[in-house]
């Protein structure tokens, strides 16, 4: 049996998005075992209106929640009846727990799995890493694309090992190619932290390293990671959800403002349809925290059920695919660099 | 009489797309004189074909090509005979011309405007200033694109006062409201560059600082300026350019995929026209060079016609907007700060 935390509090759709995202989960994998945190007497209301398998899914009390407004270091201190915290707590403590799924705050997350939770062994900074669908119909992932704002090549060569094991164990995606972003593509580009990097990256014989990438051609399906500083990939991933949401908004505008495209719009409402649903980041999941020492997802704020069973998911395949082992394995390889 | 040189070699479209541009402008300005450097048999050639006002346009022999295979500091130093540098040379020495335009190499052109032509009395270090469109109709600059991959704070601030006074100039934007990128909106956030910038920010009376801004906000219209460091600025370009090309390409791509989508797109063809038309980077010039002494306007390497006759708008607007003594004048005000 496998075991994953949902925190059901602290995302803008909570608690309903979470417990039906956990209840879809439930359906899709029969040896997951499911724990709801949160104010138990709210839960259970929720579940009394729903059907589901109820030998597989308990609830765990914890009244408190954390705000975006709390400050991290605090919550994880101060809110330990949250239903957050509660989560973290027993995820560090429980054998038995895989993982966890919180569409909370970043901050108190980030910063109750680093303090709470740990590192797996050998790595010097957990990152995140979130995926982007490609014109191609793949995927990409970014990493980091938000947890660490500063960072050393060693750092980023630990990105771009967990971040491969990560695509193959949860997306099955072979030998992934990996790219660190850079200003040109051209070996020589950038500051010198891309430099080195760059240098680091060819010498790690367990990655299959591409290159530089322009950010222009994140979507393209020329590569399945893309390494960088969390400053950079917080820009990255970003910048490409808002232009897609503004152009998906401008669109929309445009066809309403004349009747005549309101007519044409009739023809293509699948098209449209489609398009919107392949752009929702709701289908991709979670940003998951690589290189804690148990697994830890991300949600998007905005999460709907959708997009909580999708990090059920990734929690399950990261568990289920033992990611922990075989990211402490590559890493022990490399382990002479300093920490 | 303002007088502006045109590199007419180096871009993908080159010299055809240079000099149509350049005969663009000289209908669009009655007391604007061009250059055109290239080489002067092939210059003529196309001329020979095409209308102009003879007493306005004139040609500067100069054969050589830049490449972006040269390496920029051989470049400047080798290829003294190239349209490029020939413009470059001729800027600096001949104080009757304010400015020149290049599709070329950018790190050529970069190397060159800083050894060749200098900076301005008090700028640390010159940046790109590219423009964009935001969904509500109106631009936001970006300072810097990427001249400067390494920055400090004392550099942020001065990309901030040098923007700003560049939108005004040129596009006629008061009192523009400048943020800083970064990964939150909230005054701490980012790295220490970001935390320091932001102090200095607030008390640069001289600017409209209106704090941070996340990436997804940068086509909102609540900004007219972004600063960032020339390596996140890169990225926050180049993804907005490439996301807006992907996600045109998929609209095509799906709608040639389905014979009952080509039919409601018949009638929405002009919609599409003009949101293509909106999103082409070739209806809004070049990417500016702004704090080098002499006015220098870098051109997309793909540029048509129309980019190149912006290109040479911008130069002029920058030029009769005396652009430089402005930045000199506000920078004064500052000058205690360690260069």
């Amino acid at each position: 049996m496998v075991k994953i935390i949902v925190d059901c509090f602290g995302g803008d759709r909570s608690p309903q998005a979470n417990i039906d995202g956990a209840l879809a989960a439930l359906q899709n994998f029969d040896d997951l075992h499911i724990i709801l945190t949160g104010d138990e007497e709210i839960l259970k209301s929720e579940l009394a209106t729903r059907e589901y398998p109820a030998d597989r899914l308990e609830i765990v009390h914890a009244p408190e929640v954390i705000t975006c407004e709390d400050k991290p270091t605090d919550a994880i201190r101060l809110k330990r009846n949250s239903s957050m915290m509660k989560a973290v707590m027993m995820l560090r403590d429980d054998d038995s727990i895989g993982g966890m799924v919180s569409a909370g705050s970043t901050g108190a997350l980030v910063t109750g799995a680093l303090v709470r939770v740990g590192r797996l062994a050998g790595v010097i900074r957990p990152a995140f890493c979130p995926v982007l669908p490609t014109m191609d119909g793949g995927i990409v992932g970014i990493c980091d694309s938000g947890a660490n704002v500063e960072v050393q090549p060693d750092m980023l060569r630990q990105f771009a090992i967990m971040g491969s094991i990560y695509m193959e164990t949860v997306y099955g995606v072979k030998n992934p190619r990996v790219a660190l972003l850079n200003v040109g593509v051209e070996a020589e580009k950038g500051d010198t932290l891309r430099q080195e990097t760059y240098k680091l990256l060819q010498e790690t014989d367990c990655i299959n390293f591409v290159g530089n990438m322009e950010s222009r051609d994140l979507l393209s399906g020329k590569y399945d990671l893309v390494v960088c500083d969390g400053f950079s990939g917080n820009v990255l991933v970003k910048t490409t959800e808002g232009t897609a949401l503004e152009l998906l908004k401008m669109l929309k505008k445009s066809i309403f403002s004349r009747t005549v495209y309101k007519i044409g719009a009739l023809f293509m409402k699948k098209m449209f349809a489609d398009m919107k649903s392949f752009m929702d980041y709701q289908n991709y999941g979670g940003s998951v925290l690589i290189g804690t020492s148990k697994v830890v997802v991300k949600g998007h704020g905005s999460s709907k059920a959708k997009a909580i069973e999708k990090c059920i998911e990734q929690a399950y395949r990261m568990e289920t695919g033992a990611i922990g082992p075989r990211i402490e394995t590559e890493l022990a390889k490399y382990s002479h660099y300093e920490e």
